[in-house]
This record gives structure tokens, sequence and C-alpha cells, in this order.
């Protein structure tokens, strides 16, 4: 199946062998401590000598890597290494660190360099006055661009498309386009597809750069491109946009305004990030970590996580009422304070894994009406069968150690309860507040454990208390 | 900035408007129950006709969101479209439900439609029987692509990559290559690159496709190539794969085997679904749901997640030993029965925060050696001012509500305690096991919760019973 024949290599040869970089691709510390000595020498040459080498996406890991109070010594260093293919590729707090040192003329000329979406990532989380100030530094091209995309929503598709794009009319011929590119030195060069528009400019088919190059120069272009072609709109979530993408497996898409005109083009290679940040991101809100990133300022990480510690303070304090209400049960016997943890915390476990698992299946939309009811009637399946496990496990367990078989029978029935009751809080919960239009990821952890807490402690004091369980 | 005058078009054109789909680009439930009804009262034409315009992606979806008992009916009435492009989109137990009922030579006629990659997708998941069958249905060439492929290591780029790409000898010019690629019919049309290899089949560099059609016939394409250019090895995981894509925002690489030579491409397409799912695979496996996938079989289901819960009785029964060790002191003063879940859980919550951030950030390949102390110490920051948020609210809150003012410096000494606990477990736990080798996002969430729970419990029964706290 391969194109050209294989032929036989004896010698072993080395595929990825930077030493600044360790097996996982990596910078390694000794690299990073090799550059950051040079700095602090005075050896500017030096360290130069050594990143110059690097990809730009490791020149922007080397600056996330290296402290914060050491970052504009680099910088001043490199100064001719951090154009704005580094700055577009670093995390978004270290780049506002070394931004916010830059005069607004030395942005300007850096976004100049960059595509659109790479521009406005730069600029948009400036302070206002600032960004005016790089915006009046621009060039009046650019500037234009660059105001257009930040009048879209953040987070929109508009802010992420590049208007640079190759667009050609349907009559042309292959041979058309084919002189078209050669013979229009201002074109970009940064793009995959080659999309096919009628008078109006409204996108009526792509096609992949590899079937212009296979066809012959006389065939009309629109006898080779595709007609079927995913249209983004321009005020389109980018997360939606991510999720399109992937499903129909694009390279690029048309971005289309609301009169369905042809005004942008994103390319994969932006989305690519979205997907694996979205992705990533429901495993920092479930745990309430806000953003998550450890480039983050203290500050702004106390702020995010604390709201959330105080949430789940409110629902412990309810917790800790239903425990209040049978005092006098537990004052009888102790023992049950030293279990109820057991049946609360193995509740908690399996709501979250429950819940976990929709919220994945949400955010990919696998989960959807039509498949709703089966979820749930699934996960019920899988937490009776986990219940009564568990149950056996710890009644049994409960009723030797304890010697006290009513008591073994009173902390396996909570726990079948329980673990049946967080599966079902599991799946209800992000469901509910999907369809109330929340998101699921964010409050749905505080919810379920309230519950399983809650009714772990109800259930087993409760069964302890009517049962009559004295020690 | 765009390549083509816009013109002004009045009229609204709705750009996505198929009554299948609803706003997120989800089958609608009605349009599912409507193919299904027709499937059921054997109107197979009916339903054909309704799934036909759909993308194979859509049709996979269809199938998903079939009940299982249903999808052999839905398969045979729509048999001709559920060709390999809808197997390979389809979610794995789906398709191997479907697949189970085929005959293997059905099987060999549909992976030998398709490219490497999606054939041995499809094979690979097979019984070993079956899979021997199939392949010996298979053409000779096809045959041998798969076994090769087949021999790699599961989840490694061998598995991935596709053997049809087009790669050229480095002395010939843009010309040679426009004219071979217009002059072989066998050749693929799914490429985005063109690979430049010297006689030994070693790749000396890559050449986009715009590159090509920008650039003069005359040009020698070694001097349009990039030198530059990132290689995987054959055996390379995949996530590791998915890295590279990523940080070098690649379209396609070439894999090469051990001796460097040029074997096959992976192309950003086949990238997609693995950095969604690594992503994704996170939050499942911190909450031990193990493949977390809503299709997945009940049993097996039950299997992943009932030993993550028998783990964690295993450290609840620690904590609740713990709580053991205080039965006098708490016979003396119930209420700390109520109030130590408290500590327990928010701590717990605390710990859930800081382990959510250091296995992205792991994952993600932004917390090397060079910042782990960093960050550990940034992690201290966090939780201190975390820690002592928290302890003043339910120190004041305990005190007022008790009227028992050394009760509430006991529980906010204990809670500023635990969550600063918390967050070096939090951080320290997935570094450990990364260090070690461990998959950190699997293992953490065990230990982290096991030491919150043990240590808030520890902490506010002993320092309770240490002041002489009586109600």
């Amino acid at each position: 199946m391969t194109e050209t024949e294989l032929k036989h290599v004896p010698e072993d040869v080395s595929v990825v062998a930077e030493p600044s970089h360790d097996a996982e691709d990596r910078l390694t510390p000794e690299f990073v401590t090799g550059v950051l000595e040079r700095v602090d020498s005075g050896d500017a040459e030096g360290a130069r000598a050594l990143v110059e080498p690097l990809h730009p996406a490791d020149i922007a890991d080397l600056f996330e890597l290296t402290p914060s109070d050491r970052r504009q010594a680099l910088a001043a260093a490199l100064s001719d290494l951090l154009d704005g293919d580094v700055l577009a590729e670093m995390n978004d707090y270290v780049r506002e660190d070394l931004i916010d040192a830059l005069e607004p003329h030395q942005v300007a000329e850096i976004a100049g360099e960059l595509d659109t979406d790479d521009a406005v990532a730069i600029i948009e989380d400036m302070e206002e006055d600032d960004q005016r100030a790089v915006l009046r530094a621009l060039a009046p091209d650019d500037r234009a661009a660059i105001e257009e995309a930040l009048s879209y929503p953040e987070e929109s598709a508009g802010r992420l498309m590049q208007r640079d794009l190759i667009a050609v009319p349907e009559h042309w011929t292959v041979g058309d386009v084919l002189d078209y590119l050669r013979g229009n030195e201002d074109l970009t060069t940064d793009f995959w597809e080659v999309y096919v528009v009628d008078a109006a400019h409204h996108p009526v088919g792509c096609c992949a750069l590899s079937w212009v190059l296979r066809t012959p120069r006389s065939i009309a272009i629109s006898d080779v491109m595709a007609r079927e072609q995913t249209l983004i709109p321009v005020d389109m979530d980018q997360e939606e946009a991510a999720l399109k993408f992937q499903k129909y497996a694009l390279i690029s898409a048309a971005v289309v305004d609301q009169s369905g005109r042809l005004v942008g083009m994103i390319t994969v290679d932006d989305i690519v990030h979205i997907i694996q940040e979205e992705a990533g991101e429901d495993i920092l809100k479930l745990s309430g970590a806000g953003e998550g990133d450890i480039n983050e300022p203290v500050m702004d990480s106390y702020k995010s996580r604390v709201r959330w510690l105080i949430a789940n303070l409110a629902t412990a304090l309810v917790a800790s009422t239903i425990i209040g209400l049978f005092e006098g049960t537990i004052a009888q016997m102790v023992t049950l304070a030293a279990l109820m943890p057991i049946v609360a915390g193995v509740g908690g476990n399996a709501g979250t894994q429950t819940m976990a698992v929709t919220v994945r299946a949400l955010a990919t939309n696998q989960l959807t009406q039509s498949n709703t009811w089966r979820t749930i009637r699934r996960e019920i399946r899988v937490a009776l069968l986990n219940g009564a496990t568990v149950a056996v496990v710890i009644g049994i367990g409960v009723a030797l150690a304890f010697t006290n078989p009513q008591l073994g029978a009173v902390i396996a029935a909570a726990m079948m309860t329980n673990i049946l009751i967080a599966g079902m809080a599991g799946v209800l919960v992000p469901l509910t507040l999907e369809r109330y239009g929340a998101d699921p990821a964010v409050a749905s952890s505080v919810f379920v454990t309230m519950t399983t807490d809650s009714m772990g402690f109800f259930v087993f004091l409760g069964l302890a208390a009517a049962t009559g369980l004295t020690g």
C-alpha cells in the first residue's frame, strides 16, 4: 500500500535525539537551568545560542518553566526570538505577564505579523486602555480585521477564525485555480482547502488541495469540489465548532455570517487546543478548581476555589444537621459514629463515578433525549450490582467484627440504599442541570455529594434508631 | 485580509437547517423514532430514505441512539448504508455488537474499503478466531497491511497510521511532483503534505500542499520543503503522538520505523479523537469509573467500578478505625460526631481541587521537574488562604451556634490543618505516582481521600480530646 519502494537500511538512526528534551518531549530541567544561568551571568549570546534551534512551542514552554520573577530577564536576553509565534503558543497567564511589560507599539509590531486569530488571542485579554493603544499602533487593515474579530463574542468562532483564505468562483477550472494560486504573491500559504463561492460570496463547496493537485487542469472546480460541507456560523460557540470538527473529521471549515456569506476559515490546528481544553476542563469544573492552571496567580486560584469550599461547607452543614437529629441514638451506641462515614463515603464515590460518566456523555453529545431513559435504567442496574456487592462485604464484615448481626444488617441495608440513591443522583443531577441550561460539570458535584452524604447518614442512623440498635 | 471581495447579500440564508438535527447538531429524538418506526413496520425503503442524506458520523450516531436490541433490525434495513465509514465513526461497543452479527466475509468486504487505520480499528477488537477468518477473506495486500499494523502494540502509532502516503525523492522539482500526482491513478487522495525522502527512504523534509501549489514548477522540492519535521516512531504511544500534534500544530506527520525509514503517516483527523478521549479520560479515571462509556455492557461497568468502591471501602475503614480510637471522647460530647464529617468533607474537596489541577498539568506536560517545587509551594499558598478563610467561617459559626468558643477554636484549627494537608496530598500524591511510572489519574483519588478523611477525623477528635472538650 505504500507509494514508493522501501529499501533496507542497516544502521540504527535515532529519530528524536535533542539533548534539550526528555523522552516525553518535555524540556529537561538541565536545559532550563543552563539557559537561565547564562541569562543570570549576562551571557545573552550563549542563552540565545541554546534557545535558537527550538520550535516556537518549546520556546513558549521555556518561558512557562521559568519562575515568574525571572521571565522578564529571559525575555530581554531572547528579545529577537520572542516573536508572535512563540507568544501564540504561550500559556495565557505567562503571556499576560510578558505583554504587560511591553510598550503598545512593540505589541502592535508582534500582532501585525500574526494571523488574525493569534493576534486576537494576544490582544483580547489586555486592559481596555492598553488594547486601544495597541490597536492605534497597528496598520489600518490589520486593525480593521482585529477590531472586527473583537466584535464577536468571546469564545465564538468569529474570534477563532482567520480571514486569510482562498475563495474561488464556481465557474473556474482547476487550471484557473492553479494559475490564481501561483500568480498572486499576496495570498496566504496557510490553507488546506479551497472554498468555492457563488456570486454573492456564499460557499457552495470546498475542495481539498489533494483533489486540486490530482485533477487535470481543464476540469471545472465545481466538478471536483465536495458540495456537502460543514459551515460554521460566526457566532457559534468554540466548543460546538470543536465538536463539529471532531464529528466530521474536518481539516478546515468555512465560517459564514448571518446572511450566509463566507467571512473566514477555521483550521484544525486552532481547534485541537480547544478540544483538549474543553475535554480537560470538566475534571477541573467538577472538582471546583476553576481554571485549574498552574500558572494562574495564587489569588485567582484562591478566589475560584474558596467559593466551592464554602458551598461544600454549606452542604456539609446539611449532613451535620441530619446527624444532629440522631445524637440520642449515637449516644446509646458510639460505634455508629465510627461506621457512618463509611456509608456516606462509599456512596459519594459511587455517585461521583456515575456523575463523571454522565458529564462526559453529555459533553460529547453521546447522551441525548433519545437515550436518556435507557441511560438512567442502565445506571440503576449498575448501582444495584455495585450496591449489592458492597453491602454484602460491609454487612458480613461489620457483623463479624462487632459480633452484632443486626448492626451488620443495618449497615448493609443503608449501603445498598445509598449506592442506589448515589447512582440516581449521579445521572439525574447533571441531566437536570443540562435541561435547565446550566453547565452540568460546574455544579453537579455539590448536589451529588450533598445527596450521598445526607442520605448516607440519614438512612444508616435512621435504620439504627428504627430497629432499636444498642451497643 | 480576505482574498476576494465581499458583496452584500440581503436575504437571510439559514446555514444548518436539517430537521433531523437539533441546534447542537445532535439527531433529534423525533428523527430517531421516525426511522425506528419505519423499520418496525417493515418499511425499510422509508427508513433508508430518511437516513441516506446523513453524514456517516450521523448514521453512526443513529445506531448509538438506537436501543441495543433493535440495532440488528436497523442494520438489516439499512444494510447498504452501513459501510466502512459509518463503522469507523461508531462507538466501539456498538460496533462490536453489529460486527458480531456479520459473517467474516462481510467484515472483510467492509475492511477492504477502508484505510489501514480504520480497518485495524474494526478488526483489532474481534475474537482471535473471527479475526483470523476475516484476515483470510481479505485481498493479500490489504491483509499484509493489516497484519503488519496488528503487529504493533495496541494504542501505538503503528496501529493508528495509514500506509498510503505520498513520498517523493529529494532531487525532484515541484513540476515532477505535480506530474507524478496527476499521472498516477492509484495514488491516495487523502493527504495534506508530501514527504520528501532520501535514497534510503528516510524522510528529509515535508511540504504542505499549499506550498506545492504556490511554487513555480521549476523550483526543486528540496528548496520548498520544511527540513524540520516531527517524526513519529512507529512504537510511540498514541497519547504521546497526540501531544506532539497538539504542541507543534501538525496536520499530518511521518511515521518511521526503528531504522528511521518512512513507513506510514498519521493525519490530524485520527488524532483529534485521541486528544478528546485522553483529555476526557482523566475525569473517569479519577472517579474510578473505568471506560466510562454509556454504551459499555452493564457487567463491564459493574466490574470496573466495583473494584474502586471496594478500594474506597478499605480506605473508609481506616478513617472509621481512627474515629473508633476516640469513642470515649465522642461519648462525652456527641456533637463532635455531627461536626466531624464537615472537617473531613471540606478537606476532601480541597484535596480533590488540587489533585485535579495537578493531574491535568501532568497530562498536558505543563508540570515537569523544572517547576515541581514551584508548583508545590504555589499549592501550599493557595491551601493556606483557603484554609484560613474556611476556618474563620466555620470557627465563628460553631462558636456562636453552640455558644462554645473552645469548640469553635478546635474545629477552626482542625479545618485549617486538614485543608493544608489536603493541598499537599493533592499535589504530592499524583506527582509521586507519576515519578514511579504509575498513571496519576488512576489511583490518586483513593490516596488523597484516605488522607483527608483520616486526618480530618484524627486532627479534629484529637484536638477535642487533648483540650478536654466536653459538652
